[in-house]
């Protein structure tokens, strides 16, 4: 039996003391010159670049997270390359999360599913889609339960107009749709707990809201949550303490930009773009760490 | 300037007199032990079944749909095997809807957007999942407007349970969420018409829910739509006729597994399977005809 992707995520947290998950999102406009002239190929030039971002992360942060739609710019070489990432960050010894926020019909998400569970390099945990309902979410879950893989269900999303839908509140007055999801996430994952006593079925909550955020970790116990929207879309470590429980768990809280491109802000030196990113995920790290007082 | 999307499709549609949706769902178990044998490598085996469907149903079907999934299960290859397909469909002379239900955060929908419309071989159209809300959407619509690509959102889908989201009743009582979310994707893609009188920005609406087809067929003029659900998940002619305006314009009816593994039924012989799907087009296309008396 696989263990639980709870276990393991939280397992990295206590191990490395850091909730910081790292964002690779390789935009290739960005990456650091010296990179693009060493790799004029850019899928050869993201595989360099994220691996030396992961070796450099890897003391300061619990887990990393692909964004895959920066992978998917890359055309025909979009997953030969996806998949070398998350082949690098497994050798750095971090827990790699595809966020690719994908769902669909059953048959369907069950192929998804298989294509992020199932092969020989897979990912950890990915983020799923909660618009087609309990039939596109549950063969995540269950993947996710047979391989030892967690799901993040996005629940109230970092962006600014995320509550066009997600804040539209609902017959009876009380609820609100993102209230709904997440009490849904909530009973989809009860039956897997870990020994944490978080499930690994968890939600995306983004920092950019700590008031739903604080509200959300009431009410969902065992959920543990991905949060996005630290650093560069806004939120501080000031926004996030409200993710965690009282003992400080339960969540881990992603930045993407303002770590792995840390070069381009202050002195940097694009040469020294990994250094750069690694003392941003140490700062980020101790800055979460004091506002929780852990 | 490009032509709009909405004038291309159903300039497919009437030359064709066809408003057939063919959907590439390659499941690799599911095909052809010809093509499996003659191919041994599995992307290989998704482009060559894939060519000759394409081939094969290109008299009777006015588009086809890529389902992303079955692309993604090919691991490294998934890419470029989506994008080889893409380009044998318009080898084809069919326009090549890629079906992958994206939705992000307003820069990372760009990313994707860039991912689909922005290289040498560009979808047609591509599939949009709402729950991110506008800054999710908007940059497919920018991008689908530069490039007279064609986007379609996620409002009711065919799934069993697509109800658990889409039907909640908000506040007030009289809309439900896939009602808020259609009406949205009507504004946003009001400056997007076409001289044929359709939007650029479509609307996917599943023919296992003819009522709600039918009434959101007459609540949002103009809007096209994507219908799956006909064939192997239960929709037939007389479910569809709802999604047409009253000249029979206005959709396209997608039938994935029905038409492109049609070998399977009957006295069908794995040889023939594009000769089958062919014959299964031609049958679709003439049943919805029927049914709306074109």
């Amino acid at each position: 039996m696989a263990t639980n992707f709870a276990d393991r995520l939280f397992g990295a947290v206590e191990e490395k003391n850091s909730r910081v998950c790292v964002g690779l999102d390789p935009r290739v406009s960005q990456l650091p010159p010296p990179i693009l002239e060493q790799y004029p190929n850019a899928a050869e030039a993201v595989v360099a670049f994220c691996r030396d971002i992961c070796a450099a992360v890897a003391e300061h942060a619990a887990v990393v997270k692909l964004q895959s739609a920066y992978f998917e710019t890359l055309g025909r070489s979009a997953f030969s390359t996806l998949w070398a990432v998350v082949a690098e960050a497994h050798r750095a010894g971090l827990p790699a999360i595809v966020d690719a926020k994908r769902g669909d019909i059953g048959p369907t998400a069950e192929a998804y599913a298989q294509a992020f569970f199932g092969g020989e390099i897979a990912a950890d945990a990915l983020t799923v889609n909660p618009y087609l309902g309990s039939d596109g979410i549950m063969p995540f879950v269950d993947a996710a339960e047979e391989k030892g893989a967690g799901v993040f269900v996005l629940v109230k999303t970092s962006n600014p107009s995320s509550g066009d839908l997600q804040d539209l509140r609902l017959e009876g007055g009380y609820h609100r749709v993102y209230q709904h999801v997440g009490e849904e996430v909530r009973l989809m994952g009860a039956h897997l707990r870990g020994e944490c006593g978080y499930s690994a079925v968890g939600a995306v909550v983004g920092a950019t809201y700590p008031e739903q955020l604080a509200e959300l970790r009431r009410d969902l116990p065992g959920v543990p949550f991905l949060v996005p929207g630290y650093g560069a879309q806004g939120a501080g470590p000031e926004e996030v303490v409200a993710a965690f429980d009282k003992d400080g768990w339960g969540a881990v809280v992603n930045a993407s930009r303002s770590i792995i491109f840390a070069y381009q802000g202050g002195d940097g030196e694009p040469e020294q773009f990994a250094q750069a990113a690694g003392e941003a995920a140490r700062e980020m790290k101790d800055a979460i760490n004091g506002a929780i007082g852990g």
